[in-house]
């Protein structure tokens, strides 16, 4: 069970999840630790460094069998020089070069990787891109992540940049959004802008059952606009239809750029089951062209929150650039 | 000279172009012949067999120095099998085998390409993406066309569909396009789409200097149209800068998706000069994000209409599908 072993680690702003995984992409050990981010950056590397050592204790390895340990961040980073430039959940994360330091803490070869790449890499070789060679998933959630694989390969772009796919333009010079663009696509088809979505037709007089909701000043979101199309709520199933048609837009602009086999959605607003999938394929047939059968399969992931961590230990395996100790 | 020699063919509609290309992308020989379409498909691989030869010998080489030959072709095909499944140019073009009938006929190796896709490999590799890994290359013509180069390989997708970049939705149900879909890139930013937008703004009223022209029945094309904006006509300037903002746009999509080092524009728009690239590069800024400066470069093709063939024969030296000639 022993060979080829790499650890991943998913670094979040409330909890850390690590894997000890095998060469077949299982999972040999599971652990999650608190991150304690309010320590800062040292004491969360230390935490990440006993963490290693608990998964090759529980798995009943030797260091020396751990190929490397690939490590799953958010915000922005440089893949180059392993360094995480801020974070907004990691109070603190200024300029950390993440990867030198764990690499010194564990004395193993550390790689970096950011979570949304790691997410969508750990669906490729483990969950719902495990038998196609190109994929994309979107992580639909407070905002819209996104991953690409290539011809079994993560797609990083020239500022390991590429895969945001949040911020594809789908109506120009539409709806702000923080980054500075206008008409991105997470402010149309994430699980916030659904609920904002919603709260603005009801504040703009649109009747629907949640208006008790909105006038309270309780905020909705995307599970409550889901529950309330369900219920037949006129309003609430348009914003519902509305978003599900530009993930669809979004998904034949991913076509003719990308052209991948699959399409893996991801992210909490997966919750709201077949439905969701059904309408996005209902549009995407709708808008896409009839030139070719060429359209991608829409499916959900599988690996939920594991996906990350699986994709920073799979990364590992074959990464380009990596902080190793010294002899 | 003679080391690592391959042919590349680009077939027109009208005209066919051929070269021989040293290892280092530098074109040996140089020859272009009429296609003669009319004559059907046995008639016109009978020609490219004969251009074939005529390289082989104008270069002073030995047949067996020419590792293969590799043709960029329009319409529809199937990279796998090498069949060209219809042409728009060329009559009687359905399900034609041209990779294996060109490889009988020349009893050369023989790899089928797009000619889209191998214009941007010709730019590539000896053009205007000669020093990056990474580029995107967009043809605006009558269409625009599109080819994806990451970590120096072509991009091709799932189903040999990738780089299909005229067919991104810029406009959720927008203006129809040929292809089926609504709101394509195309139907904005193409030289057709610059006369036609213009066409319509004056029948729709809008005073400009080019009213007579239109009133006369007389087509207007894009040059009509940068030559009425260069003379400060005020409807030909908003159609002409509204084009520039939708490629801005696409940029914008293409940065998030792929985040190329350099985008080409290549095609008959680009005679418009240094006020495309200008008008691009300024909607690109006000349009993307400011998380970080990770935007392309926008430069113009320099290799003109040998791209394609360039592209074709460099793209064979490394095929990974080919027509090989039985022993």
């Amino acid at each position: 069970m022993c060979q080829e072993l790499t650890i991943g680690l998913d670094l979040g702003g409330t909890n850390t999840e690590g894997v000890l995984l095998t060469g077949e992409n299982e999972t040999a050990v599971r652990r999650s630790i608190a991150t304690e981010a309010d320590g800062g950056p040292a004491h969360v590397i230390q935490r990440l460094a006993d963490l290693v050592d608990e998964l090759v204790t529980a798995g009943g390895c030797d260091r020396s069998q751990i190929y490397a340990v690939g490590v799953g961040a958010p915000g922005p980073m440089s893949y180059a020089s392993g360094v995480i430039l801020h974070a907004p959940n990691l109070p603190d994360w200024k300029n950390v070069p993440l990867r030198d330091e764990l690499c010194a803490a564990t004395s193993m070869s550390v790689a970096l990787e950011n979570d949304a790449n790691a997410a969508a890499f750990g669906e490729f070789v483990a969950g719902a891109g495990k038998t196609v060679n190109d994929m994309v998933m979107l992580t639909l959630g407070t905002g819209i992540g996104g991953g690409i694989i290539v011809d079994g390969r993560l797609l990083r772009g020239s500022h390991d940049n590429a895969g945001e796919i949040g911020h594809i333009i789908v109506e120009p010079d539409g709806r702000p959004c923080p980054c500075g663009q206008r008409g991105c696509l997470e402010r149309y088809a994430s699980a916030r802008a659904i609920g904002e979505r919603m709260t603005e037709a009801i504040r703009s007089g649109e009747s629907s059952a949640l208006r008790r909701q909105v006038d309270s000043g309780r905020t909705i979101d995307a599970r409550d606009v889901d529950q309330a199309a369900r219920d037949g709520d006129p309003a609430a199933m348009r914003v519902w239809d509305e978003a599900c048609r530009y993930l669809a837009a979004a998904s034949v602009t991913i076509q003719h750029m990308i052209n991948p086999q699959r399409v893996v959605l991801a992210g909490g607003l997966i919750g709201a089951g077949e439905r969701l999938l059904d309408s996005v394929r209902e549009h995407f047939r709708r808008l896409t062209w009839n030139s070719a059968p060429d359209g991608p399969e829409f499916v959900f992931a599988t690996l939920g929150i594991d996906a990350g961590v699986v994709g920073a230990a799979a990364l590992a395996r074959d990464a380009e650039i990596m902080s190793r100790p010294s002899a």
